[in-house]
């Protein structure tokens, strides 16, 4: 089929807490063959949490591949026989400490499909209802609130960088009128 | 610092020829310490490219992690000692056969930082002249053309899920008023 790839051969590389690495040999469609180094990913949600006065809850946290803090929405990493719907509230709810009435799916993100199979789920929570904050033993984070409008303006000149984030906050402001 | 985490061993676990593996062990502000497996890699650039109508050129492409085809901005990695600028320029050429009189920067987008370096930049090519496309030679790829306010939709409706296209097409429609 144009444009296919077949897997000729696979082999892992590396098996660890958050990802698999494997080495692979494919078929081109012009027959020659190519390495497709790929990391393995089980698939991650984020959840952008609306207020009734058009605010967000965003989560400042460090992030080690860079060595700097970053502004994010909440999010997590799928468990094993979780659900993204289920995910996504129960790291909204461990992050920020908030449960929601209404919750609506985004769709997906593919942050790299060049070479890693993650995907991130999306969704949008509004009808927001604090009740207790309980991130993970050793996760440490901040919680900051902004209007969504600024949200917008961070992701448009630069200040949030983060990819999921942008998604949702351009996505929410579309869908919000903001 | 608060939220800092601190390197105390780091071993490479693999090289490969996009992306290199290390396996770390950081200090966490409570005194624990935690894995942190990280995935190097050089950064990326992708470009928009709309034309004087509001139309926009996109790549169709086989995806090997998710052995699908999908429907992206022109990319590509950034080579050694090459500016993400010129990157950008010789990607959207190789890939569409443009070349561009205005290229604006549209910023960085952090894919996947809870565990990779890879930064994608993101630029906005207006003034588009046609040249010669010319693929690498084991690069096989579609053009494909639509106005922006469809690929706006395409975001939305979760036809387009790869995420640097989603921030591409969101930003450009923001700028542009689409």
């Amino acid at each position: 089929m144009h444009l296919e790839e077949k897997t000729i051969k696979s082999d892992v590389i590396y098996e660890g807490p958050i990802f698999t690495i494997t080495h692979d040999t494919a078929e081109l469609e012009n027959g020659r063959t190519a390495v497709r180094d790929v990391l393995l990913h089980h698939g991650g949600v984020c959840v952008i949490p609306v207020n009734d006065n058009g605010e967000i809850y965003l989560v400042k946290q460090f992030r080690y591949p860079f060595r700097r803090v970053t502004v994010e929405v909440p999010a997590g990493k799928l468990e094993k026989g979780e659900s993204h719907a289920e995910c996504g509230k129960r790291e909204l709810l461990e992050e920020t400490g908030f449960t929601c009435r209404e919750y609506t799916y985004l769709g997906e993100m593919l942050p790299t499909p060049a070479y890693n199979s993650e995907i991130t789920h999306i969704y949008l929570a509004r009808g927001l209802e604090f009740s207790k904050q309980s991130p993970d033993e050793d996760e440490f984070l901040d919680v900051v609130t902004m209007p969504l409008a600024k949200a917008v303006e961070m992701v448009m000149n630069g200040e949030i960088t983060d990819g999921k984030t942008q998604v949702a906050v351009l996505k929410a402001a579309r869908i919000l009128g903001v």
